[in-house]
């Protein structure tokens, strides 16, 4: 794997401009009716003739077999190797809603739950209670007071929130305290380094006072943690990469993550049409854009077949206003899989196509998972996508004497 | 990737001969005219049988995106990692043109070039003058004195040629001078350690004399330097390999590169047609033959498609030569590509086919790049061609009990 210092060493700035359109959950599986894929079944006349004027191939997110989390997926198109660059899930929650985390604060993410008398967990998710419920019980914790420590309590959306201690000497090393299924109690936060003590008794304290404060809120009478971190400190894709990079996305996550790599988040509230409008009004400013479409994504997860075949053709109806723009590099893909007929995320690589000016085209005519076999990228890492994007768009010099 | 070390573990020498014909800068692109790359458009007969009853693939120098420097994409040939085995300019340099570098010299790669009255660069080239006029000048350098420093100044080629500091405690550790633009003055050369303080001193001493010497010699009336640097410790292939191995090449970097690890130089002047002649001469006294072949890279860098598929053609006319010998293994590939189209080193995989007669073929048929995408070895990174050549050559043992 080339590392990013070998890439900040060869990246120098240039005009040209590329473009990442990452169709989340775009991968699929074929359905037993047609033996088609989502991509299979989709009408998409443009997708197909970019993919055929394009290099094509299927992406590994992680690597073989690992189905990604929600955040790794896209560090590794980032360029970001996920196994070096972790993220905790407490700290994507707090950048999802632009809180400004203190590089000595701990983040982590909670869950509302569902306890029965016995204390054993019946409902993870508390039923998914609405989020104006969520953020009146947030009101209600944020009144715990803890010994010399600051609380921060915040709602994110249905059942899950942000809960941010602030403080001297508070470290990240402590376990989680949902144990991500019902039928058990929650589990108590464990010190899993020395200098972590202090940390795992004051989360261990705080869902105490919870429990007591949630005891008369039923479904909502519990909360679990889990992703309990600190805001790491990535090298920016300016500094990597000598890139002015931007996004436009909507969903909280991928937002806060954009942030984290120094991404300038641009305004978008809308389908993929708002989002290539977005794209065109900024397109002179930026010289990398990062576009996220989600509800593919969700479609997948429904189980929803039918619904993401649709989103997939929304996107195709939509593609000539992104070519319009003639950006010197155009890139899409998925941050994974998500099979309709697996309902969630999947360890299945991605369909990929770029295409620029330089790209040296291969045989593959339409964009579908059984095509993309057969591209001249073969199968590869996602962490090998920015190089080829950059050197696309010919923005590396030569390595080496 | 398998590491040198364990390579060495398992090699065993053998009367088995490997034969490498590294056509400098293979890999290409269409052109618009015809949607054909230089390979394709050739007529090229021995070669696509070879493909047909080879194995074939796409190989990457140094990885996806990274256009190799000269270099870089011959060591990863020779099975040395070049993010692992990195060479200086200046070492380079004094191994092509057969300086006798000790361990502690510090070499160092010199351009003449013009500046202007103020002293900016106008041309980093000083108008590529003439080697005659480069040899004339450097004697004049060479007359420059420098504390207790014993000085070498070397002409190479046209505006090219080598310093070499001799004494006591210099380090490799300093700043190029040359800032490989123009329209600014020459850098001051700044020690990257507090070792190589002395060093920097000498080199930006010897820079003002070299200014003031050079004065009254416009076009030539400054020098720059990049690439300060030490002869690396290789293990030799002799060591790694238990090859016995010879190199057929008569352009000075390759020459020096095969010298650095271990290579007897073999004398060629002249065309591919000589250099397989000076194969079949010495077939019987080596086991490793790398052959280098420059012109193609040429043509590509100066754009000329045409003549970059003459001299694919030329190879190709030539190569039952090399074939008529019977090597066990025959491999056929560049160190990267020069697409005529880009007019210089690109980042693309180069076409690569391996004939043996224990090398699974595959269905490819045709020594293409699109070809070589459907070829048994898929796209492939460079460091593995040596263990590849050394299975098929019957040179390795069983790897763990």
């Amino acid at each position: 794997m080339i590392e990013l210092k070998i890439i900040k060493d060869i990246a120098v700035p240039s005009p040209s401009k590329i473009v990442m359109l990452i169709i989340d959950g775009l991968g699929g599986l074929p359905v037993p009716e047609s033996g088609k894929t989502e991509l299979e079944e989709a009408n998409k006349t443009h997708l197909d003739k970019l993919a055929k004027e394009g290099i094509c191939g299927l992406m590994e997110p992680i690597g073989p077999g690992i189905t990604p989390g929600s955040g790794a997926g896209h560090l590794a198109l980032f360029g970001y190797d996920p196994l070096v660059f972790t993220l905790g899930r407490g700290v994507l929650e707090a950048l999802g809603i632009d809180f400004e985390l203190k590089d000595t604060d701990i983040a982590a993410r909670g869950n509302f739950c569902t306890v029965d008398d016995a204390g054993v967990i019946v409902d993870r998710r508390a039923g998914r209670l609405s989020t104006e419920e969520n953020s009146r019980l947030c009101s209600l914790l944020a009144e715990i007071r803890l010994k010399d420590t600051q609380l921060f309590v915040l709602p994110v959306k249905e059942h899950r929130f942000l809960v941010v201690f602030r403080g001297d000497g508070l470290a990240a090393e402590i376990s989680d305290t949902d144990p991500q299924r019902t039928g058990v109690t929650p589990n108590f936060s464990l010190a899993l380094t020395p200098e972590a003590k202090h940390t795992a008794h004051l989360a261990n304290e705080f869902v105490d006072m919870a429990a007591q404060v949630l005891s008369r809120h039923h479904p909502a009478n519990m909360i679990l943690f889990r992703g309990f971190s600190k805001l790491p400190q990535f090298p920016s894709m300016k500094e990597v990469f000598k890139l002015t990079p931007a996004a436009i996305v909507d969903y909280p996550m991928y937002k806060g993550l954009a942030k984290l790599l120094g991404m300038e988040i641009l305004p978008l509230c809308g389908d993929i049409k708002d989002a290539l409008k977005t794209l065109a009004e900024h397109f002179t400013n930026y010289d990398f854009f990062y576009i996220h479409v989600k509800k593919t994504d969700t479609a997948g997860e429904d189980g929803d077949f039918k619904r993401k075949v649709q989103f997939i053709e929304e996107i195709d109806e939509a593609l000539p206003d992104l070519l319009r723009l003639e950006p010197e590099v155009v890139i899409i893909t998925g941050d994974h899989s998500t099979p309709a007929v697996l309902r969630g995320h999947s360890w299945h690589p991605v369909p990929f196509l770029l295409y620029s000016r330089w790209c040296r085209p291969d045989e593959v005519k339409e964009f579908t998972e059984s095509a993309c076999v057969f591209g001249g990228l073969g199968r590869f890492p996602a962490v090998e996508v920015m190089p080829l994007a950059m050197a696309n768009a010919l923005k590396l010099t030569k390595f080496g004497a």
